[in-house]
This record gives C-alpha cells, structure tokens and sequence, in this order.
C-alpha cells in the first residue's frame, strides 16, 4: 500500500492541505475552515481532516489511505505545548509532525538551501537557517513588538489621525480619510482602538501603502518608519551571515520596492509557498517509510 | 451661619479636601483614599464625603455645616455623563460641580492668568486657557495617544528590551537591567505587557529618567523621543497664542531640563496645585451666595 505525504497550512483564516506521493509529487490541494490549534483546537482538527479528505477526493485517492499517510503541519502557535498535544493524538495520520507556520513558509521558500524568510503580514517575524540551525527574530506580537507589521501600521495610522485633529501634526489625504471615517470623532477612534484585535489594526495597512504611493507625506513617513524597523531586522540577519532572504506574506510583496538599497542584493523570490514546504518537510522525514497498515 | 467653600481633587489613588471660608482662605485640607468616579462611584462618594469630613474637623468646624457648602470637584473620568450625574446628586453638599481634574490643575496653577499646563504623568494632556476659552489637546489614553507619558516612555523602554534581546538594536545598562527582571526570558516580557494597564508600564518610567541621567544610550534615545512629542504639542500651544505654560504631573519636573531651548522661555512655574485651583473656582462660583440653609 502506497504511503502519502500530507502538507498542511492551518492558519486562522483557513486550512491547506496538499497530498504528495512517496516522491513528494504534490497530487492535489485542497482547502477548508480556520485551524487556530490555540483558539479553537477542535475546529482546527475538523478542518484540517476535511481540507485533507478534500485533497485526497481531488487526486482520486481512497480517503482510507489517510489512516496511514504521514504528515508535517504547519500551524499558528505550535509553540504551546498543550495545544500542541491535543491536537497531535487526534489526527487522522499514522504519524504528524506539528512545526510553525514560519517554519514550512521558510522550507517552501528556501527549499533546502540556508537563508532567512521576514513574514511581513498582521504580526512580523524574521525566521534563518544556517545548516540545521532555525533561529527565529521577533515575532513578539503587537502589543510590544510586530514592528513594520501591518497591525503597527494601522494602529500609526490612527495615532497620526488623532494629532492631526489636535493639530500637533499637519493633516493629510491619508489622515483626513480615516477622521472621515470615523465621523471626525476623535473619541469613536479611541473606542475602536481600546477594543481593537491586531487584526483590525491591520486592515488599515493597505490604505497607507495606497496613499503613500500617491504622494501622501503622512502615509509616506508612516511607511519610511515601517521599513526602517525591517530594515533594522534584516540587517541583523545579514550581520549573522544571511545572504538570501525572501519577503513573505501578505506586506512582503509590497515592502519590495521600500526596503534599503543595500538589502537588495540579498532579496530573493519565494521558490514555493507554505504548503509546499510543508510537503516538501515531510518527504524529507517521512518520504522513504513504508506503510505500516 | 457661613457658607464653606470645598475644593476636591479626586484622583485614582487618593481623594485630596480642602474647606475655605467665604473669603478663599484655605482653613484646612485633608486627604483620603481613591475617588475614582468612572470605576468606584460608591467608594469615590465615601471618600468624597470622609476627605471633607477630616477637613472640617482640621479646621475645627461643625460637620453639619457641610450640608451648606459649596464645592467645586476635579476628577478624572468628568466627561462621563452617567457617572458624573449619578456622583453629582449623592454629594453632600448643597451644590457642586464636578470639573475635569485638569481644569482644577489649571486653575491652580495659572490662578486667572491666560496660559496652558502639560500634564505629564502616567498619561499626558495638554489645556490652555484664552480668556473663557478652555481648549484640550491630547489626553486620548495610551492605546492611540499620551506620547510622551510615562506609560508610553515605560512601554517603549520594554520594547526596546525585546529588541536588544533580538540583537536588532544595541545592548544597554537600562536593558540589561529589564531582561534581568524578566529572567532573560522574553515571553515573561510578551506576558507582563499583554496584560499590564497604563499604570504598570508607567512604573518603569523613572528608571528611564534614572538611567538617562547616568548617560545610558538607549534610556536618553527613548527621553529624546518623548520629550520631541512633548514640544510638538507645545509648539501647538505656543502657535495658538499661548505665552505661559506650566508643566504639571509626576514627570513634570523630570521632563523640565529635557524640553527644547525654544520653549524654556515660556516655561513657568505653577503658583498653586490642582486642590487650590478647586477651592478657587469654588470662590469664584459660589463665593458670594448666601446660605440657604
């Protein structure tokens, strides 16, 4: 009986599954609901179980063959080691590993070769490899840390909007927009921000990037500060021997074109994405077993 | 029989009294525990009336004459409708105005005279006074406002813990000794600052004032920011006519050496502190009634 490999992405958003043969030949991919293993373990077994089915319906495998694949997810918060457990003893493989979701970003994105990935997305993390050596930067989260993040973009952006009614700052397209919004009403701002989860912070990070590439001063600044705290990261990265480093998530592509010109040389595209890695993490630990059922 | 004048300044921590007679003169002050009208209207109430009651018996004054006062109190929390209105007619006196505590503070310190005070403590606020014209800038609380306070100076000095942890900015004495409290462990920072409220960063303020004071690199960058949004919003001030400012707070005195060159001339000193500024606005509303009982 064949052996499948399973990659799985579960993020707070949805879950990705891709089926592999034992040669790490993706077969198919397929995807479902949130799978935060931290917030809501059970729902994340449950969609992690139906984007695998999922993939395995689209290759036109048996859906038996998931009792012995084996697997490598990726998740959000693999770092507490409770969630972890639960989930672990309930997955439909014969075997998982459960990894961070920077790590199998990194493994799509470096494929096996040394180098670091900055996941510029609601939260910023810098994570390298150097051999087998992971070494993970930041990743703090918002409250003291994330910075250039798009939660700390958002959350700027609605501190400049409150100096610029108080009239500390000069107003701007960028600030007007957001006063706008909220009725020119210093305190719905306050409201909004006391409540506010990271991710509300983060919607707001695209209309800097808008403005700023029409010329806005405010959003502009925002933006040279933003890039100013990666660049501070990567530097860190270079000064550690880091020669290649891929821009990740959902800033990556347009923290481009703003970060310093002597991080250029080192800027590298993607080779594949998440679930790639997570595949491809594990053929390398599980690609040569053979099944056990 | 004489109506008393009862100036309150009803804080977070301590309810401070004061009981003049007809004329302003200040018979006695007295001081009991937290009056915080927003949170613990009940308690604020009981402290209210215990601060006045010790009052009055400093002065060696008939309790009972509290019935016929007039007070005018300063708390914080003012622009609350609900809780002043609920305060405002369980208040034993026979009338009473319930003010910003910031508006006490700046009667006390500006007395009538046209000026402005920043208020630089845990928060930060900014309220100038021209004629009858009371304009606020700032005050809008730590989650998008109060640069330069010291919940955001002591806030800041974690992050910059967190990043010298990283490697992304340079080691200092003042960081050195936060990851020391924190066991090196930067989750037990993450942890701390995920739960802690404006008050809990504050207390690392003054080590960063302390540490400054002895030269240390990153506490005088962190002071350099802060101070910088203090003058931008004096700059405001100043550009809108004010020529008197007095800086008032926990941090006042701290911030008065580091206030740029441009500003020390219209620096001033408070000639007298927020519960003499209740007790002079309690002289000039209620100053010459009549007692009605």
């Amino acid at each position: 009986m064949t052996v499948y490999l399973v990659g799985i992405d579960g993020g707070g958003t949805s879950c990705r599954a891709a089926v592999a043969g034992p040669d790490g030949r993706i077969l198919a991919r397929a995807h479902s609901g949130p799978a935060n293993i931290l917030s809501d373990p059970d729902t994340a077994l449950e969609n992690i179980a139906d984007a695998t089915r999922a993939a395995f319906d689209a290759a036109g495998l048996d859906p038996h063959s998931i009792a012995s694949a084996r697997a490598v997810l990726g998740v959000a918060g693999n770092n507490v080691g409770d969630a972890v457990h639960y989930v672990k003893n309930r997955l439909p493989f014969a075997e998982a590993d459960i990894e961070s979701d920077g790590l199998i970003a990194l493994q799509g994105a470096l494929g096996d070769s040394d180098g670091a990935v900055a996941i510029l997305g609601t939260g910023t993390i810098y994570i390298s490899r150097h051999r087998d050596t992971v070494t993970y930067i930041g990743g703090w989260g918002f409250t003291v840390g994330d910075f250039g993040s798009g939660a700390r973009i958002g959350h700027a952006l609605l501190q400049e909007s409150l100096l610029a009614h108080d009239g500390i700052h000069a107003m701007s397209a960028v600030s007007t927009s957001v006063l706008a919004e909220f009725k020119n009403n210093p305190r719905e701002i306050v409201e909004f921000a006391r409540q506010a989860k990271p991710g509300a912070f983060a919607r707001y990070a695209p209309r800097v990037f808008e403005y700023a590439n029409q010329g806005d001063a405010v959003a502009t600044r925002l933006l040279n500060d933003a890039a100013a705290s990666v660049d501070e990261a990567l530097d860190c990265l270079v000064a550690r021997g880091t020669r290649t480093i891929c821009l990740l998530g959902g800033l990556g592509t347009l923290y481009s074109s703003r970060i310093a010109p002597r991080h250029q040389k080192v800027m590298a595209l993607p080779e594949g994405d998440a679930l790639t890695g997570a595949v491809s993490l594990a053929v390398s630990r599980f690609g040569r077993l053979k099944a056990i059922v």
